[in-house]
């Protein structure tokens, strides 16, 4: 997670003493008047960000999108089947996870070819495992950017919202690019995300759920752990991860202020531009795969020609203050996050290291010495 | 939850650039060799601390005390009954949350007569609802320190010990005392513990489990939530709570430096001292009736004379910087907290405000106007 820098400064600024009061929020009672005017200021900022109507809740919760992979099936299966999405790493492991919970049933498995989701455009039937539609299912769940492959899904999300039943809610995990463009949160029934992308510190877990799923279920599921019971206790059936949520609340304000998810969405656009482009005009030194109109402006993956100039790569950014570029262990090679707190100059720079980096070593001839033609 | 001073201060400076590498403790992944650096450590310091022997697992995971209390069914019934001894509130939820994970029964029910929870020692089978112990019981639950009642567990401790089948592993609600004083880890099967009392901020909850009670678990339970795969995954299986386990680091360091478990438990022992003393020489215009032998040295719960002046009392002391003082809304009244991080001098200052505040009411004679007798 990157976290914008006035953010932290004022987090810094008032960490031993909160708005005066003599004691940090991280003290404070989470029922007390300060918490509950902290978190009810977190959601309407958020409801205002995403323009969430008034027949969906907002939950703040724990465990991370993980807990939610079994939560969700939980609360909404009730004893019928929910179809899942495979895009990538994240939608297969909530797939799997949920498989334990009750019926489920995989609608659309893009994985083995990835990142080719485009098929579901025009030929949903044929694609991937089964490729149709459940019209009778629970839910049909997806996620909507996948960090390890780099996929997110824009043309293909109304691909989806056109080709899946209507009566059937559609549940995202938006964990990796909420709050980075405008949606239209009333296509979905549930939109879930843990904070550490584009939130705030990890701890905390946001769900937006339409209200007509909420009650609905089974009597033994803990009460912990079901939407209804925390929306009537305005998410604090016990103590919630306070500091978490004083964070978020910092990030939305800043948010409203960069000229809320439009603006960030212009911005986003430019530092993803700015990558790939460098990937496609590097001649091939640079590799991503990724299919052009899917390709994640939150998660650029790419490949050098040898394991060991990726390496040579990652550990020569780290040097030169670039953080975390060693792509996940799953797929090796190199990823490049442009989370929101990102600025321009960031992904500018990254840039110009990347150039930089390939003139030096495309010079030195290792790509012809091991693929010889381009 | 208060927070030592020098703790807040040290997160305070290192908030943007945590040890010189650029960036906040927040922004860096848990799995780079930072993060692990500080889990690493906080384990080390907790193992010191409560001398935890190696064949007990530390795990730091989410969702506070209150998912314990249905994870820990879920992952020690294993088909079998479970014990619970009631001795306040949270014990009462806790066996009430894990009767609907499988079969509860209640040992020993001290909640109707609180908080006389002596009968234990000398007069088990006698005691509240059954008071006899289940000796093929998956576990024993008990909370060791009731906040809300005031109630702390010290000899009856000893008498569980005695008194409990020695194979039924005891499972320990610590939530609210853990690290307040030196404990013997190795007569319980599992220690939990929400971090927000004396370990830290929201958001972490500390389980400690003895390896044997490892590899039980149903596979219908979801991963995330089984004891093994967290040992297995040192906790990480998703992204953790990084902020507070990073914050419960510094706080496990503080303790250290105050001279451990030992160290703190005197200056623990000192300040209640102090509180008590302030309501059994009021002449009765404060009360505490908790048996002597449990009174808890965490929480001090007490009545005045009427609500009214209650209200009254813990207004005054909101304004006088005492805060937090109003009781539960489940009993009322006035309680008091001494966790770890409050110094002697805060008590004594509490103190000092109680006596003026006794002085000016009983000088006013609302003592006589509503009890004229004591």
């Amino acid at each position: 997670a990157t976290l914008p820098e006035a953010v932290l400064q004022q987090a810094q600024a008032e960490l031993l003493d909160w708005h005066g009061i003599g004691a940090s929020i991280m003290e404070i009672s989470h029922r007390g008047k300060h918490f509950t005017e902290v978190i009810a200021a977190a959601e309407a900022d958020l409801r205002e960000l995403l323009a969430i109507p008034n027949h969906y809740k907002v939950l703040f919760l724990q465990g991370g999108a993980t807990l939610q992979f079994s939560q969700i099936p939980m609360n909404l299966l009730a004893g019928r089947s929910a179809d899942y999405v495979i895009t990538g790493s994240w939608s297969k492991k909530a797939y799997e996870v949920a498989g334990k919970i009750g019926k489920v049933r995989l609608a659309v498995d893009a994985a083995s070819g990835l990142p080719d989701v485009s098929k579901l455009e025009t030929n949903a039937p044929d694609t991937g495992n089964s490729g149709t539609f459940d019209d009778t299912a629970a839910y049909l769940h997806l996620c909507t950017n996948e960090t390890i492959h780099g996929v997110e899904i824009f043309e293909v999300e109304q691909a989806l919202h056109r080709l899946a039943p209507p009566a059937v809610p559609l549940v995202a995990d938006m964990s990796s690019h909420i709050l980075s463009r405008p949606i239209d949160v009333s296509r979905y029934g549930l939109i879930y995300a843990g904070a550490q992308k584009n939130i705030g510190p990890s701890g905390m877990t946001l769900v937006i759920i339409r209200e007509d799923l909420l009650g609905h279920t089974p009597a033994n599921v803990p009460a912990l752990l079901d939407y209804q019971v925390q929306a009537d206790n305005d998410s604090m059936l016990n103590t919630p991860t306070t500091f978490s949520i004083y964070m978020a609340r910092l990030v939305f304000k800043w948010l409203k202020a960069q000229g809320g998810l439009s603006a960030i969405e212009t911005i986003n656009k430019e530092k993803s531009a700015l990558v790939y482009a460098a990937i496609d005009g590097s001649g091939g030194f640079y590799k991503n795969s990724v299919d052009k109109h899917c390709r994640s402006r939150m998660n650029v993956p790419f490949n050098l020609p040898t394991p060991e100039l990726e390496t040579q790569f990652w550990q020569e950014a780290d040097r030169a203050g670039f953080m975390g570029l060693k792509g996940h262990k799953s797929v090796g090679g190199i990823r490049a996050s442009l989370y929101n707190a990102l600025p321009l100059q960031g992904a500018q720079a990254l840039v110009d290291f990347m150039n930089d980096f390939a003139f030096r070593h495309n010079k030195a001839g290792l790509i012809r010495s091991t693929q010889p033609t381009r």
